[in-house]
């Protein structure tokens, strides 16, 4: 799985599909151990997907965000850590496409296509112990900021801060290995165990003027503010890949290792009438899900095509559409993930399966914020026409 | 709303759209007193949308299932009975397309196309009740069928039998006024009152041999088989319809007419958070449940467009895709039609609002051929790679 | 049935099993007609229910309010409305009984048992049209109120009415046929259809100041408070009876009346494993539902016995979990009324049977007032330790 | 905590209550450790609690088996696993009082008493590869056995065999550490992980003729047909003292540690209108599932107490209580000990606090076998009449 030339023309979906399949060989494993999946993750840099979503101007394969998404749901069939990962590098690059000046966009975007880089964050807008302050032609960075999602075996970090005169929140661009960044090995999550959501401190870190983002490009337009719809799409196909993924592996284990009932009176546990009824209700729930998801990944696409032309109401309209899909997406795979074990049977609590994975991983990941305030405002828009508040979560 | 001149360009949704805005105005109504709504079945003639499938070559508006389908999920919005009406009259007319010969297509076509047919069916293949009997250049039917969905006020009737002699089962077209057919007015159902789902009996009966479906042109074919899918189909558009007008019909009444709790701190029913949070969880569900819909519907379309190329493994994906979307639609109108009351309130029950018909009409729809037989077809394509096996409801 | 001689042993279950047998033979029919089932009201006259929680001090049967509950429940089995009629008959009369004087307690229940009456209320808090001008030995009351249950056929009124000086809350008895009530048969509800829970008018009504509660006996204390609570326990074992009718019904249909599907591969529709294993999850769902619905009724029964001795602790106590009980056996009871036609088939929606007014009736009734700020006191006392805040509803 | 004088009154459930409390300092933990509690299997064996169910004429405490299971709760309310133990103590020593003589009853409880003996289990009926062969006076038994619950560290163990000339299935009982039993360390599961329930291996093991159970006491009576039944209890109190335990859990984190979201407007997570309302409903769900199993408790003392006179009517009706309170307990435990996140949000995924092995402990016990044919039994029962048949598993 050489690196494609960049704009050549591969299949991204293929590759995808190759590299999830080489992750479940030992995702399950991988899972209990925690820590940085390195090994995957430099598959990754080596398959040329890190830059699928990167205008072509800039040397990328200039595919749409649905393109990401699809990759996303692939990756999280069998890992959910390194899909999260995969959307947050472009979580984390986009948010230069977003509030960058086009000087900055030119060379983050160039930058990542030369380096190959993988972008992590850590920008966690809820933990305010980090702060910035002034001085010439740059900012001094220090403080802490928790669940930095892929900061370990990152290349390029997307950081926040507050001013410490203003107060006001800025989030700049910095190498991993920078003098003064220090990513800290202390995640330890009853699910997403390899994703390296902890803590990334910095002391006297400095940021020169122009690796700091502030909006002069995309300043007060509806664009700029695409960063909470953005995570809640990636998120969501975490979720419908992850319910793929777990209903995949249970039809695996009940064709080829779960016996028929005693009292079934069926020789398969494949042939037991209501075994087939529950997988046909699981899979129609998940069609469901991945529909509305597609869906939404679709409008995400044209809003981000109009760029700094997007409207309040174009945004709006897209951000309850892909709430909405996040939090049903998001119940789908929680149900799913759970009951996938009354279709296999006592046995495949086995450790070693390690099936309980899936359940946790969704768990945990559907907590990143609230459902309830993001059904809120999918309701408060249906009922009095309001648009959700852009904010950091949504 | 005169009759568009067939073949011109109109718009069929915008048409559909303000046919169930004047369906709306006494649906709750007409639930009430059942019967025949004639006066829209009217409506809809007039129309011009009985013609909107029925091909181009043939006279009509040459537009795919999908439409249809889009025409039948808005008039459920307001009237589950007349969106039944409407989709079961294509699919009375398509046994014609999918198992009569090519003159027969052509001719109850172009008779429907000229004299705006509405057709009905007198079909139900498990009541056993009406024999054939063959005769010189045709049959002599006696009997009687329940389930005859759209028989009272239809033009044309598409009918079934089983010959005396060989047990085996036809179908053929004759039109309702024909002496021999008798339209019983016995339909009284806790839901979907209107649909005139009653008894047609049959007292000797004539049909002419080129009134008779013998599978000629699509016999043996997976082509051949599409009713069970069709059906389905219409009625998980029927599902998805209700439950957005069931939402609708909740928020407008949330929004104009309902109280904030004396206890909650709101001074209107809608700035209520809970309230909110409840309508963004069944507007996504919905979403949810309607873009399978769509999806299901755009397959369809595609082995439509196949006709006899059409092989048994693509009407099979098709069929699962179908049956998942039929149960998972069904499922959830069950609860939206149920939970809108919640939003709504005690005073919402008063009798003239009638908001119980859109749950007592999905409860009775959902009920045509019971989701656990559908469920298992999904299951067992899913876990075993088999293919529903095609009969009068798979 | 005639009436037990007051004070008498006498099988108060074997009577209410009785009576509800009598009521289920044209249920069905009342429900579609509306209005007031005076004969069957007259039927619980002359059975001696009426006097079944007055205690025997005052020549009643000195039963437990669980005891009332049960009868409540084994009416709500075949008629709601009747369920809910003879709960409220005690909910009114026991409001002399939280709030009257010594003389007003003996008055009260020696006349119900001499005189056989059924009490009605006009109470709603939540309907503020109803008002009352102070005058010499009494008031004169002017207004109306909605949602008046049990009003029409009844012997007497408890009615409530804001002072036109203070605005403060009054309740006081009055017999329904005295100058100045009327009872309006305007209750026109998709459920409970036959409760008369219509709209009383008073025009210069006099109340004498002996017919007026003002708590000298129980002011200020827990036990004056328990108005609501009554009123959710009845509620919520009119939930619980109806589910059980409502599963009872459908066996009756599934073991009689429906068939087997052509494709099921048994021979009768009750040996069909998923339509079995469907019941058995619905009969469990009942009676977790019941066993906490009685846990409920016995801590009632505790919580009455102490009389002015009760404490806001062992109130609230109560309340929280009698409020549960009210929750969940209403959305219990919602579930089970709408699947119980999975289990009966296609055939079972015919209008004559009317299985759809379970449903109608339990999502009516549990409108009453909103689950969700029941739940939320609930909620508030487990997590904060807070009791509820006694009030119209809690 | 001292060994209280057999026969002495003591208060079990305070015993029991303290226990509860110490286990759960470390639950957590040992949970991820896995392997056998033996600190705290000596605690209880300490407690006298091993001797609770053991009649007082053998010298134990002489309670009901409702006793025991609300042990259980109290164990499961922090330690699952230590409850599943303690009441498969019982369930192991039972199988001597349901198929022994009078002879073995006595020898085995006091031997019980005197020596304190834990029980463990290593019996799986459908693990089919233990064979006995009949010698002089005893069996002969060779093979092994999975799922051989608290094997580890046990004093006592009930094992079973199929006879190699009739292929009939016997029970008897061992000391642990006689020679011939291995005891494996092979239990790696995703939940219930300190339960030990691994396999046990037999290699020429002998058992003495009185060591084997014959059912002369008991035999071809409803009384001795009881184990499934016990098995079935003790796991409902395993689920329903899991989800309190996960709800109180919640509760104490949600008090103390979570902060309200930062757009709820409240100033404490406990203070959330949603937040609450969630408690409540979970709060109400566990109350009912609770109810339900204490009132299956109360049946399974009744027929306890009727011994040999037990009849099969009898024995069906608690079976089917029994069955539905365990189906109906472990549903309502998996939807809690999933949900608790919801109102604890991102940072309760922490893995010190460990708040997942709830889930994967509920999760994994509701599998012992399968809830679908449970729930059969019972609708079979209540369509059909029919009484579960006595097997392994119903």
């Amino acid at each position: 799985m050489s690196i494609a030339p960049p704009g050549q023309n591969y299949d991204y979906l293929q590759t995808a599909v190759a590299l999830a399949e080489r992750f479940g060989v030992d995702a399950a494993e991988r899972d209990k151990r925690g820590g940085t999946p390195k090994l995957q993750r430099d598959w990754i840099r080596e398959s040329g997907l890190l830059r699928l979503l990167i205008p072509a101007a800039y040397g990328g394969d200039g595919q749409p965000w649905s393109a990401v998404l699809r990759v996303v749901r692939e990756f999280a069939r069998t890992d959910a850590a390194l899909a999260h990962l995969y959307g947050y590098h472009f979580l984390s690059l986009s948010a230069v496409h977003l509030a960058g000046s086009e000087e900055q966009k030119r060379r983050y975007y160039e930058e990542t296509v030369k380096h190959n880089y993988f972008w992590g964050n850590s920008v966690n807008p809820l933990d305010d112990r980090t702060i910035g302050e002034r001085t010439e032609g740059g900012v001094i960075v220090n403080g802490a900021k928790s669940f930095s999602s892929g900061s370990p075996d990152s290349d390029m970090l997307v950081i926040s801060w507050r001013d410490r005169e203003t107060g006001e929140f800025y989030k700049g661009m910095v190498p991993t290995r920078r003098l003064g960044v220090q990513v800290h090995d202390d995640w330890d999550c009853m699910g997403q165990r390899q994703t390296g959501s902890g803590t990334v401190s910095f002391h006297n870190l400095r940021l020169e003027d122009e690796e700091i983002l502030v909006r002069p490009y995309a300043q007060d337009t509806a664009f700029s503010t695409l960063t909470p719809i953005l995570s809640q799409s990636i998120l969501a196909s975490v979720f419908v890949g992850s319910a793929i993924g777990a209903l995949e592996a249970a039809r695996n284990y009940t064709t080829t290792k779960a016996r028929a009932w005693y009292r079934s009176g069926v020789s398969s546990a494949a042939e037991e009438p209501s075994t087939q009824s529950r997988y046909g209700e699981m899979w129609a729930s998940v069609q469901a899900a991945l529909s509305l998801v597609e869906k939404a990944a679709a409008a995400l696409d044209q809003i981000w095509a109009k760029d700094v032309a997007l409207t309040q109401a174009e945004r709006g309209e897209c951000a309850v559409l892909v709430a909405a899909a996040n939090v049903h997406a998001g119940n789908t795979a929680l149900e799913i993930t759970s009951r996938i074990f009354e279709v296999m049977g006592a046995r495949s609590t086995a450790g070693h399966y390690g099936f309980d994975r899936f359940w946790r991983n969704v768990r945990t990941h559907t907590l990143h914020n609230p459902a309830e305030f993001k059904l809120r405002n999918v309701g408060n828009w249906f009922l009095n026409g309001q648009w959700p508040e852009p904010g950091y979560y949504s």
